[in-house]
């Protein structure tokens, strides 16, 4: 696993530990300011969010946010009121250990769905924290917080004299209908917290809700933005430019290690009526198990691109004659296909990164989604999880 | 393969040939009755429907179908004017080879999407066909069906001194929003048109509607039915419900034969606010990857079919607190499950069929799918598909 150093914006501490969920690894962090300038989050959907997102929901909501601490390892989801106390209990130790508000922290947790946290042998090791726990490095904390990971997840951007960073983790269980797995954003750059949380939520929707992993929504998806304001005179629009770079680096971090996964797919849909038509349609076509295993091969099956667009029965009207289908530049649809065409094709699909351009159309619709290959790795993974 | 011989009901004949589209094994069949009696057919919702699901769609809409050809090892779709011409050319040559009205020929193609008919082999193929091509056995005309099912799908049963027998092929791509890929009815009862297409409207929606390998939608899903209306006096409650059975078994032996898939999962989903709403629920979890591959590796990872009612944000209400779900019985939610009932639930997961019971709230709504596993052996045989 590659290690390099990424430190945090000013105003920003940080500490990770082994608190017992995990045998020995790191299995907690918690990076924070103390004083806190604006905040933002976005959680999943789900019927079943768990207790850390319901908590995390209620600070962004009514409070600045402050920091977040991420459990890894353990989701805390469906263990009913125990959860909901265990949750509250570790914010409420880590809080009088580091003379923080409580109320102003983020908690996400990740990892199995059922059990409770092992919270006797937490709160001991929250007790016996000290100085050896303090990091700087961003990296530290994405170790932390992986799971099934393969890589780390880290991303910084700097703009003027502020900078921008983001740590996220996840490889598996993501369909985001509202932000990833967990993804914890840090920035010193002093931007209002109504206009902090109107760039987040439309960066957000273009990066991490464009990415698709397995069509499975995690319970525990929470991505957050917290910034120290400590640098001031930050032009908005350099700051936004900056967040998607950070966002989208760590999206393309994400897919590239999708559970099993050995290969990056973008998928691009112009010509729709509209933005959430071309969505559809481009998330009908990164999520097709049959797309990603034809990537994963090698296969020059372009039928199938086809097949995905066939099945979005939603849209309206999709007529054959006005799709065509690129991959990587190579027109395959509606063009008929050599054999020379069909080699460059093959060659192509061999890469590391597979770019899909469709269009359906000549409305001005258009949008872009990240995904990966499925391969037998991500079977083996998810047959073994919890076992 | 195992083969058997099962015989068409009264006044179907039926040929199978090695037209050229595979090198040698059977790939063209043909059955069909001289004087039909009432037929029906239900295709595929796809936007890329190809010529074959056009052309039978206006046989059972303005004319009594008197039999059904199917060609397999090549899709016939994305292949533009040509690929109409070539399906119209294969129903010409072959009424006129046997007498038949074109008009009335239900033609459905599966397999690769993309390239051509060979049209000159089949047309000197069809041209040579003698009697030896003739047979009774509803097995041999499923081998001419198939691409790469592992086993044959047939099924027959009796009322009265009626018979329906089912013939069905396809393991993959198998998401059906109407029928699935290839399954042909015949039967002998007299049912009159109007009762017999409500009632195969109504059987396919509980059955090959019910049905779901991996999400993605055939281009050609068709699923037809013919009678050649020699048998009267057939009580209609009888019928629907032999058809019934002839059609879940088909779905049952497609789901345990979907691709790669080692075990038959079925998933019902009671307390819903109306079947919809409980077909929704219970197509997320029986397509959730994450819940294929625990089956899949017997790992007793319950917490998967809970992400997976989670997930479905379309349905308004769910309240974790009325959840309730059963493995074959045993409850995994919300009771706390001890390590007794871990080992039990591995044990059961080890078995060929897997049923998961959920209760979503005291609604009326209720609805039972069908579906398989998720093996290494799937991503192997679709990313070398076409290669």
């Amino acid at each position: 696993m590659v290690m390099k150093s990424v430190s945090f914006p000013q105003g920003f501490r940080s500490i990770v530990a082994n608190v017992g969920v995990k045998e020995s690894d790191w299995d907690f962090s918690m990076v924070w300011t103390d004083e806190p300038f604006a905040s933002s989050g976005m959680y999943t959907q789900s019927h079943f969010a768990g207790p850390s997102v319901k908590i995390s929901r209620v600070v962004t909501d009514n409070h600045c946010a402050s920091g977040v601490i991420v459990i890894s390892g353990c989701a805390n989801v469906a263990t009913g009121k125990q959860g909901f106390q265990n949750a509250e209990k570790v914010r409420t130790l880590i809080a009088n250990k580091y003379g923080l508000n409580p109320d102003n922290l983020l908690i996400a947790s990740t990892g199995v769905i059922g059990p409770q946290l092992p919270i006797e042998k937490i709160s001991h090791s929250i007790s016996q924290m000290d100085d050896s726990h303090f990091t700087d490095n961003a990296f530290d904390v994405a170790l932390a917080m992986k799971t099934t990971d393969t890589r780390l997840k880290v991303a910084q951007k700097d703009c003027g004299h502020a900078r921008i960073v983001g740590v996220a983790k996840g490889i598996g269980m993501m369909e985001p209908n509202m932000a990833t797995l967990i993804c914890s954003v840090f920035t010193d750059a002093r931007i209002p917290e109504a206009e902090l949380k109107s760039i987040f939520r439309g960066t957000i929707e273009v990066t991490f809700n464009a990415l698709s992993i397995d069509t499975d929504t995690s319970t525990s998806d929470t991505a957050t933005i917290i910034s120290s304001g400590k640098v001031e005179d930050v032009e908005t629009e350099a700051f936004r430019n900056a967040l998607y770079e950070v966002c989208l680096s760590l999206v393309k971090q994400i897919a590239s290690d999708g559970e099993g996964a050995g290969k990056l797919i973008e998928i691009s849909v112009a010509g729709a009526q509209n933005t959430s038509e071309a969505k559809y349609v481009a998330k009908s076509i990164v999520n097709s198990p049959l797309v990603k295993t034809a990537v994963h091969g090698a296969d020059p099956n372009w039928g199938r691109v086809i097949m995905a667009i066939g099945k979005c029965i939603d849209v309206p009207k999709i007529d054959p004659d006005d799709v065509t289908v690129q991959f990587g530049g190579i027109e395959v649809y509606p063009r008929s296909i050599d054999d020379a065409t069909l080699t460059r094709l093959s060659k192509y699909l061999e890469g590391d990164s597979v770019s899909v351009d469709v269009s359906i159309g000549d409305g001005p619709g258009e949008f872009t989604v990240y995904g990966c290959d499925l391969s037998s790795e991500y079977v083996r993974i998810n047959s073994e999880y919890t076992t």
